[in-house]
């Protein structure tokens, strides 16, 4: 067939590539490599973006995500908030145009930051079912809402509006505000561990503002109460440390300064630079600080690089970071890991009724939300928690704020060891990155490859070669960062730049070294507890015997033995003390 | 500091983001995350070009690969080729602008895909130097030679050209056709498993119908000679075949169909359509063939692409693929884990000259071509080499083409075996993609995962759970496939795919079978030899004992013997059998 015959050569057939078209024959890249995985990615950049919206607009989140499945494989998603909204103008380039967004171009701690997420889902839902996806939304103390049908044109990478319309709906008109995303999709839906509900369980635990709903394919609902009422402290957007930029950045900062001299260039476009710095910089490069910007040269450009190498200045600010903190980590594994399982299943899951979408009273938590309350006045001052009685222990620990590459973060570690976990299997990690779940590509995460590195041994687990600790154990680690460098679009696993492998390792030796401390306080009152029953086993034996050798009376004996109990308690005392001085 | 405080809202500040900005800011997902890998991903997207280069053009490839250390943590890095060159009018884009190629838009295997390696090159080197990349390129037969300094306009995702001159060159008069990319950037030079010498071995194993040099930092050329001298049949390139398209793709094709008819689309678009199958998928979806195809809507294409997956058609075809074969893979195998041990490493490496670049003389390595052409010469028929004497083992398995996502591939595997390589270290796994080897995230590899999943103790291997097995072996894992599934931008490992894990199952599984029987036969041989010395050991005091009781003759005694070392024998032969068809 002469119609398909293709020429071949170097130069033919050499054109542009539209980033839709990339990514929608590289949808592995984004999370979409699998029907399972789809469902859960396209879940996990709704509630992402909702988090985010809320968390800007300082709204405490309600969420309600819905999974209705219309064929076998065929699924409709959608995720609602209660968010400030979306401008009618910005809703069909969000929505409907990969890299496209505010996160990108700013220095904030943020669950999206790449503005490709959300239209992606978008893309998958086209590519698999030809279906535009629906948008709802409205703005607070907005009279009207809007809602958009759309595609997106891969071969453009630009939003097709399929329709536009006013929603006059009751339960839109009783809202405040919000935005509601559903998409049309092949899919499949899992539950265990790397499931949408497994999901939503950890996003709750490490949002613990924010009160989510997840309404499954059967119909049934599943309830996670808000756990505090305070909006975390919202991170502040700041400008890039000059440390962290590169000589080909510091050039085109140069060129876009558009008649700034080189002093105002660089206090305006760098935190940490007061006029005074400026100043000093310019006298180690040799250049006059009123010079024109945009007329420095690469020679120029390379002077004042290396003389901001050579500058001290103040470390990042680290108000842009806002980790979850040593008591919320406690809070959340306490209530996830012991108080939960107290409550019966159903507790959380309500019936399927016809009209649950957001209608099921929180209140009737009552048990969990004691639970909360119980669990806060649990937690001790080091972020160490003990409930012998209960047999389990708890530590957090929130790392000071660390820079890679100029981007401030910050790492924390959280360990629960109890006796409700399995003894001999593998430690559970959760990981997590600017509070969202990671599930996938545990093994080619620097997180995983942290908690793998340390000396378990030495803390008092047990660990094979190479791999994880075993042992009645979970692990929680989190980082916090202005730009989290994901392995890949999908955000699954981090890049293991050293620093943050630094930051972690340090954050776990510490809760090992508390865990370590527990282990040992366990085993020694075990052994104290033995060591008694010997002592009292024993001396009743000696004093039959002190009686008959020294013809002691009765009260004699009793007195003796008074003694010698004394001072083998004492002496046995003084080992265990030296122990501890080991 | 007011001029520095941003108003942050939902709406503000969104806006586009330049692919050349998302890759500046997200490095690591293009293999450019520490200074030492930089330079190994240069090379390799420069290496991986040339060589698709001259496959196209049916040229065998001589590449020169030079790394000039310009200060402690600076390095010129160039690739020269003796491919067809480039034309004017492409140089800037293919070299300044991310996602442009040829490479994308066509089903054909070849080892760049994405558009984006080398240009992500450029990038870097501009970013961390603030220089220009140089590109040369001499086009066949041509009288000129160009020279090109540019660097990206990374907010326009777009080449500016600082200088275009023609270069007056004697070298480049005297070659042929070529091109030749020289980069500066921050890096660092590291030699051992991930260097960028293991890595042009591995390339060299994987192309051995190239030639490559590597002149070092220190000057030192490492030299490659060709081992075949047939250049590989070139892949072809297919049309997409039906069962691997999805239905948004389907609309996409319906309305890009310019006045066709719906079967005309469905011929002139796919392959393994015929005028028959066409008329039949159109009956089958109860729509006439002749029907305008922009004219069908979401319903009819749903109908269409129903009809598709219920009509049985041929697979797609396969000379679109270009596996390494078993014969090349056993010849690489015995050349780089038998023969080059044998040379003097001293053979492959000239000294600092100030015209080594390209000027070795291949013909030297008169003990290298030996070894090639013995080695040839030992390929059996089945895919098993078996030296006893020298004490190793190899095989090779090639499976028959099969399809992920309509896409199709192929997988190979190759195993050595050998008392050289260390018995109780963990096998070494060399992974191939389109011949390109992969050194980086192996443990996020599906071929990595197929490895360790296979149950190498039922072969003869020890292996611990979930870990690689261990003894003296190699193993070499290949996909060929006209799209790659890589897992991010930077090419480092493959995506589970189940379809593609399957396949690696399998030949891995013919590969283990094939070891076992090589080392049960081993076993066996050392069994033998032990019983036969049993056999002799004993048999003379039995015949004293029997002399002594039947009062055997000494003649008597000697056909005695003979006849029962002759049933001994032949019962120990049977056992042997009966084990053998266990």
């Amino acid at each position: 067939m002469a119609k398909k015959e293709i020429i071949s050569s170097s130069t033919s057939n050499i054109r542009e590539i539209s980033i839709s078209e990339f990514f929608s024959k590289n949808r592995h890249l984004l999370g979409f490599d699998n029907p399972g995985k789809s469902i859960l990615t396209t879940v996990r950049e709704g509630v992402d973006n909702s988090l985010d919206a809320c968390e800007e607009a300082a709204i405490l989140p309600e969420i309600v995500i819905k999974i209705e499945q219309k064929s076998e494989n065929r699924f409709a998603v959608s995720i609602e908030d209660n968010g400030p909204g979306i401008s009618k103008e910005h809703l069909p380039n969000i929505f409907g145009k990969l890299l496209y967004g505010s996160k990108f171009h700013r220095l904030k701690q943020s669950r999206g930051q790449q503005g490709i997420g959300i239209s992606a889902a978008v893309m998958y839902g086209q590519m698999t079912t030809g279906k535009p996806a629906e948008i709802i939304s409205k703005l607070p103390r907005a009279k009207t809402v809007s809602r958009l049908r759309l595609t997106i044109d891969t071969k453009k990478n630009a939003p097709k509006v399929i329709s536009e319309t006013l929603f006059d709906d009751p339960h839109w008109a009783a809202k405040k505000s919000g935005t509601l995303i559903s998409i049309e999709m092949e899919g499949a839906y899992s539950e265990g561990r790397y499931g949408v509900l497994s999901y939503i369980r950890r996003t709750a635990m490490s949002n613990s503002h924010a009160q989510i709903t997840l309404v499954d394919p059967k119909n049934l609902s599943h309830h996670f109460p808000r756990l505090t009422d305070t909006v975390p402290i919202a991170a502040k957007e700041i400008l890039p440390h000059p440390h962290g930029v590169e000589l080909g950045t510091l050039i085109q900062f140069l060129a876009d300064s558009r008649g700034k001299s080189i002093a105002k260039m660089l206090t305006d476009e760098f935190c940490r630079v007061s006029d005074a710095t400026a100043a000093q910089i310019c006298k180690i490069a040799k250049i006059s600080p009123t010079m024109s910007a945009v007329t420095a040269g690469r020679t120029e450009a390379e002077g004042l690089y290396n003389a901001i190498q050579e500058t001290k200045l103040l470390p990042p600010p680290t108000n842009c970071l806002s980790p979850m903190g040593e008591e919320s980590m406690l809070k959340a594994l306490h209530w996830l890991f012991y108080e939960s399982k107290k409550l019966d299943e159903a507790d959380l899951i309500s019936e399927p009724s016809k009209a649950n979408q957001g209608a099921f009273d929180f209140n009737k938590l009552g048990k969990g939300s004691l639970a909360i309350r119980k669990s806060a006045e649990l937690v001790a001052e080091d972020g160490v928690v003990l409930s012998e009685e209960n047999g389990y222990f708890m530590t957090a620990v929130t790392r000071p704020p660390a820079v890679y590459r100029g981007n401030p973060f910050q790492v924390e570690v959280g360990l629960f060891y109890g006796k409700d976990l399995k003894a001999d299997a593998l430690a559970q990690v959760y990981r997590f990155a600017n509070r969202v779940p990671l599930q996938y590509q545990a093994s080619a995460c620097a997180m995983t490859k942290s908690v793998m590195s340390a000396s378990w041994k030495s803390y008092g687990l047990q660990q094979s070669k190479g791999a994880l600790p075993s042992g009645p154990v979970v692990i929680v680690v989190h980082i916090a960062s202005v730009w989290v460098p994901y392995t890949s679009e999908s955000k699954e696993a981090i890049a293991h730049y050293p620093e943050i492998l630094k930051e972690f390792k340090l954050a776990l030796m510490e809760s090992g070294r508390r865990l370590n401390r527990y282990l040992r306080r366990k085993h020694r009152q075990a052994d104290e507890a033995k060591k008694k029953g010997y002592i009292e086993k024993y001396l009743n034996p000696i004093g039959d015997a002190l009686q008959e050798i020294l013809e002691f009376s009765a009260a004699e004996k009793a007195i003796t033995l008074d003694k010698l109990e004394k001072i083998l308690e004492r002496s046995r005392g003084k080992k265990t003390q030296s122990k501890d001085n080991d």
